[in-house]
């Protein structure tokens, strides 16, 4: 294979192009989640790729709304401010303080900087979090351990989501929301991004991981699983295949399944162009869920 | 004069809805712009009585866009993580990290809360900053005196906040945005507020402030100088009524009549429901510049 | 209490107008039917109290519908032109003629002055009549007697009623209407009020009398019923606490929330602003019915 | 010429329906004003013939609206009310009482007859008057002789007319209105006619007459002139052929044209279907102005 | 009867104009699917007034589909191009280069000249197969004889029907279209046009043929049936009244008004204007099946 | 260079992608009307790889128009039927006979082939020609030489066109239409294509030959002059490096850019995906003229 576009002829370049037809016709005006996080947020080239990708995406008639985590800017932030993190049993637990800092950083730093990375290539975003519009409704999250201002989504409201891509531009969306008294509450990323990918009917939910996708043999990439049906599940988890971290992110997959999107993807966010090759070519890359 | 409204008949209550009928009537479907900040941002009774005007300025059909400043919470946070403020000339030096600091506490934080606090009165608003859909282009300010990163705009495009407006929410501005490679700038709000009034074709500017307006004798409250066409300003410059600080202020209402503004008024925001005796009585409150 | 508007301070004035905040959120571009006659039409004053409130009431963004009687002036018109009324056990009875005028003072004169008066206090009316757009099909009212040309409604067409709101204009409307043949029908104005309530879905119709409301002992103001269940009024009748005059209005006001009104009220039409004082504040005033 | 419909066969039927084509397509989706008035009014026969006209021209697209004076009613009416007119120089005088009773009589009783005989013939109409919307601005009528309550039209808003076509209904309209102070003023139907036809750039305006049309020997019907120019109107006055109750109706035709109506007639109104063979045929009928 | 229109009274024509009042409101933006073929499409005055009956109704608010067959045309092209009919058990047998031939004689001349001949009469046309907007999907016909390229509907897209009707055009629609891979399928015009109608929701389908409709004795033009409700037709099968060629056009009739086409009429299309006849006048043409 | 597309990795597809992004956003939502073809419309593969670039562009966003010519068919036609041509100085004489097949198997066979190969793969088409809607007026043309049924364009009626693409189809247009008269005349397709592009306001007109280009010596391929600017045309006529058939196509190229299309270009139809290259590299093809 050779690996530089430049030496690629206008012949194959088109060919190229024309492969990609069908995959556009099968997204144009779909709505699709992309869950961005990990590798691909901190990585300088990899982010610069995933921001054109969007854009790109976004061109070609498929609706992209954009989910965001935090990355390391939180705990930056909360190591600046001289914010400890306290645990139990070995779960960060949110106070007020961090709280407030996580909402700042998630809507006021990373959100808006992906937006004008955004526009840098070409692409108009609105920036939005789960208190804008009250698009997110939560409560403190209950179970066993209190870990403090973390919510657990009541209802999304999509009507500012929809109203964004109606009015042209793509949505980019931080999973901090308030209560009903006004307090804070940080949500997961990842199980933020299944419920609006289910409420929006979204065609795809793809969630950008650091791992090549589900392993059958977890130190061995070439037992990649490529396709998952979500009824193989819980046989999977009993057999140990999914296991650990994976459980909440494969758990974000099939609810968001069960709830109505069509598919969705663990893709590796290591990968440069991940997501094109996911959505627009007919090898797609990773794990998907259907 | 009786100081609680319990103690008003129904009939006077409803001479007193009726008098505010030619108010309504005069900004019903037209946009108000206010420039929130000062005490009536950082009282929490100011502040709850400026929410429920808000909302209900909205309910009556005044199309509301609110601009706010950063208050207090800028300084706070640059002490937390430990920003010395530099000063060059009298005026503040902001470095990258500051403007990074100060769109992180306006966007993330203020704007956050401000929608949070609408919704408490049954306001519906969406928090944009600058960045937000390319609204707000800014360059560098020049000047005799370098300022690091503060911006001067260039142009604004009104469409995020008309959409903003035409989908049934309340836009909430944060005047920080993003020059052409993607460096932060902040940017004065009363300044930002008058263009964005200016550019939406405003009927009318409200500059909520700390002083009671223009004072002829500037320790005489009694002086207090209801009207001033724009054309006065000059001479009342070189007459020294106008000075100081009052200056920029001023400047910004000069500018945003100038540029198509019916009319813009600087009130005391330390008095409450200032906004309310302003637009819907005939009294008017503070000093309005037409 | 004090009783004039100009004795209340600015303050207690905005926390007047806030108080009507969630009533204004509550009918905000939702439909009451006012059945607008009695004292509040014949007496100047409540006239003009009458129309500033319906044009306040339209401008903070409720659908009013003007349903009106005729009041003292058909009798007038009656005996100018010579026409003797005629009674049959009791009840007036219509003769071809009279309901010719009847038509004609309603529709022609008491309808387009109300329009008039709207206009005065800066209000965008139409006039209607049951004829309008075939607004109101009628035949004949059967009966133990026959009353003339007394029409009973068989189906209202709201096309034109909301045609009319929807264009921005304030519908009033006359209560007369012509059967297939052409020949005129006048309809009794409370139960027409009630149809066209319905057939909106309309969210309250208020009926102004010139009664304080539901009184358990008729002749002591101080027994006033503010609130009862369609479901006690036959009880009530049985008890004779509804007999008389009141009863075919109460049978509207049952008969409007039977067919879908969420309430309907029988207000004081002698009290100034009765109407906003129902529909803007807390207390409400007269008998509602849910 | 065989004088039945009847007698016609279908070949013939529909070669006469073929005719019509050209005009229909000229007409489609303009609008026409029908000034209607004189014995077209009072024959029962002629008044059915107009409806069915009305809405035949309504089916096929055209846009009517029709604009009436008010007949021998009025005079009927003020007679039975005791009201003896009184003339100034010949012309009548209109007191307050009177112009009550016209405004009754027009708004009340005609138009609203107008309305119901459409709907017999399937027309669905609105009655509106110059009240109505605020369609007609009048003050006193100035001039050598005070004529009393005889208004002289200021402006026409057009919404209400216009809003009715759109909302698919043939708007009637009495030209009666008030002034600013709510006095009640009589406006002459085909000055109205006139001013409204070319506020809404209506294609023609039709004015009912009792003549033939414009006659070169008023008393030899074979002299009828059926096109005159605009310009060619006042070497016709000094020449005597326009002379005498025929100048004002053709300064209106004038007046129209003049600004934007592309044609005005005068149509013999005693002729049944006059309309339509104006409307509808190469030969028109009665004498047009361009 | 008097036979030339010229000699038809102004007054009996308006009347006759008057008696298609009530067809037109019945029609009035319904639609109505015109099959076209046989004597009226070769003889050239029976085509002149078939073009002008559509164009007349279209005008008056009736939204006309016409469908064609290709007449005598294709029978020329094919001889000219020298291919020799070849009959399967007496039914044509159409192989490849003959479809094609007929794709381009009906698509390419008959379709386009039926649009401009529209265009002389005033009406706006747009000519379309059922390969245009994949309209009409279709397989070769499965019977007992294999009859080669003549297709038989699987599905119609009325899109591209109602988008010219939208558009303001009249779809004048050839009845051909391709398979999966390409393939040109003829398909029987009434057959075609008995689908479409069906797919649209027509209020009528108009088949026009060279006989009187359907007789009891079909030498005897005296015993034309005017009315069959489709209940009857399977018995008027075995009665003999319906048969021969009869037979599939009937079917097509029935098989309409059985998927929801208020009527089908088979009309006399050697009659002038026949199709006027039938939509606008109170006698009605031919036979016609509910 | 590697000449497979399957040599291609994901990284390198996907930056190949990526490049197109610039392209993809300058021609979104613009017209593009390509004229096709020569070669590229009788070599299978070759047309194969047209259908595609055009749904390709399609998808992403590019309201492509094709304007096609009609290839060796009509000449195969014209043999078929024995229609022997007749030249007159050199050039061909369409007579009526010859301009009623040209009209045939332009609209009637290339055309709806064209919709139904596009229909393969994945793209929406309504065929057209002219006369439809009425699009081209023309007629005969006027020159030295009498050409027979050969016209001049009048005018060009968009709206077919216009509501064809916001129906969501590709109009696919043949260039013959007809006169006044009915009369059929044939319009060479460049001129046509020229004049379509220019009505529309297109972005860029693209004409399909079998030439690389504008070559200022053209027996060298090396000599391609990629960009003329329309004022140099004249003087490159008159040094003989445009001569002969280059002439009429470049006259057509610089006609549309005097009438507003941005750029036309002349590109090689015979090098496969030619259009995607233009379109969607930074590379183009052949000669642009602007």
């Amino acid at each position: 294979m050779n690996e530089t576009p430049e030496a690629v002829s206008n012949s194959v370049r088109s060919r190229i192009l024309i492969d990609a037809l069908p995959y556009i016709r099968k997204y144009s005006n779909k709505i699709v989640v992309i869950k961005y996080g990990g590798n691909a947020m901190t990585n300088p080239e990899l982010k610069s790729a995933v921001m054109s990708d969007i854009v790109l995406l976004t061109l070609v008639g498929i609706k992209i709304v954009l989910v965001h985590g935090g990355g390391p800017e939180i705990n930056q932030m909360l190591k600046r401010v001289g914010i400890e993190s306290r645990f139990v049993n070995g779960l960060r637990y949110t106070d007020e303080d961090t709280a407030d800092i996580v909402r700042m950083v998630l809507a006021g730093k990373v959100n808006k900087e992906l937006v004008s990375r955004l526009a840098e290539y070409g692409g108009k975003a609105i920036g939005l979090c789960g208190i804008d519009g009250g698009m997110i409704s939560a409560h403190k999250m209950e179970g066993d351990v209190d870990l403090g201002f973390v919510g657990e989504i009541d209802a999304v409201d999509t009507k500012p989501v929809l109203d964004t891509l109606d009015n042209g531009y793509i949505p980019v969306i931080s999973t901090v929301t308030c209560g009903k008294n006004g307090e804070v509450y940080n949500i997961n990323a990842d199980t933020a991004a299944s419920r609006i990918a289910a409420e929006l009917g979204a065609e795809n939910l793809v969630l950008m991981t650091d791992i090549a996708g589900l392993l059958r043999d977890k130190d061995d990439p070439s037992t990649l699983i490529p396709t998952v049906h979500v009824s193989e599940v819980p046989f999977m988890k009993r057999q140990g295949i999914i296991s650990g971290g994976m459980i909440p992110k494969i758990e974000c997959c099939v609810e968001a399944v069960r709830r109505g999107v069509h598919k969705t993807c663990i893709i590796d966010g290591r990968v440069p162009h991940s997501i094109l090759v996911e959505l627009l070519t007919n090898e797609g890359i990773g794990t998907q869920f259907i």
